[in-house]
């Protein structure tokens, strides 16, 4: 796999460290997200394409799947309550939904850091501008792979390193046409200091 | 305590059981949410008063306080990163920031329930329609009260009955000029199945 031009058209490729990629699914297409070194952590958001006011609700999906972490099975709704993306296979089972993408106020914030790096946020926001989605516009994320440990009695939540090991995947099912955004996350905390690449791959439903 | 007009110039009222409010809080103003006869809850949400593009984020403000659940001293951030209410008082110490509020399609979806009623998401929308803010910009509520417990192992969730006796309250400090939006929850789950007003109260920093 190499570096993709964005805009949709690469069916798979790797997202460098640091950065991000936005790709359009039709009805029926199927994301594969892919670590293919082990730890790495993708923020992943989506908006329907045909009225990108309609994106992936974390508080939505949490509130009809009863739970904290999505895994197979589980369905992902946007802020419309209408199912966007379906968790059809899932090889690694922890990720976060509760979370917004790392981003260069939160580096500064809780990291004192003044690089000015753009994080997921920015990166999101970049992949997402040509469909006219802004920075303000990017909501809490599915955090593929990311592992917040949760404190049943304090609410104390805790970033860890993630559980997924080399070639762990999320295969999801596109429920709607829309404009997908996903990330090589950039936030160390949260891929235990290793910034590595994400892989993916789009199985397409028109070639099936 | 009495039902008040909405347009921001009431300084204490009623919220009637099912129904929402809207007002407009200065820097340093107070406001204070009560539950007047206990185990209700309250969804609040907050704009910038200069530009509502600026929101209540709760993913923000979890991750900068590391807890899902959040007390006196702890800042609720917008998605662009800036304080905009502190908790300066909480005698309850249980609220919710990880669910959306409650709506037609919730209560059809996890209620079977076909009446059609708007819930908080539609009574919030209501509330902040003068301002030119829709259903679909309704984000995740600050759940004043709402009671969500967490299984840390499997990250399921269970809403319980609030924590909050009669006179319990939640005072909180603006930290911009803002819109606030607040509700008396009309999900049974959430308030034990029992549809109680929610009271408010504005302390101006002017008048101080």
């Amino acid at each position: 796999m190499s570096a993709q031009p964005a805009g949709g058209r690469a069916e798979e490729g790797r997202i460098a460290p640091c950065s991000g990629h936005a790709l359009e699914l039709a009805t029926g297409d199927e994301l594969v997200v892919i670590d293919p070194m082990g730890e790495q952590v993708s923020d992943l958001t989506a908006f329907a394409r045909d009225d990108t006011a309609e994106y992936l609700s974390s508080g939505r999906s949490i509130d009809y799947a009863s739970r904290l972490w999505l895994t197979t099975g589980d369905v992902l709704y946007s802020n419309r309550s209408r199912p966007m993306l379906r968790i059809l296979e899932d090889t690694c089972g922890r990720h976060d939904f509760t979370l917004t993408p790392c981003s260069k106020r939160m580096f500064e914030l809780l990291y004192g850091e003044e690089e000015g790096r753009p994080g997921c946020e920015g990166n999101l926001a970049a992949a997402l501008a040509p469909y006219g989605i802004t920075t303000d516009r990017v909501p809490i994320a599915f955090n593929i792979f990311m592992h917040v440990a949760v404190d049943a009695d304090t609410g104390r939540i805790e970033v860890r390193p993630p559980l997924s090991r080399a070639g762990d995947f999320v295969r999801l099912r596109a429920e709607m046409p829309m404009v997908v955004a996903m990330t090589a996350c950039s936030a160390g905390q949260s891929n235990n200091f290793r910034y590595k690449p994400i892989d993916f791959r789009i199985n397409r439903a028109s070639a099936r």
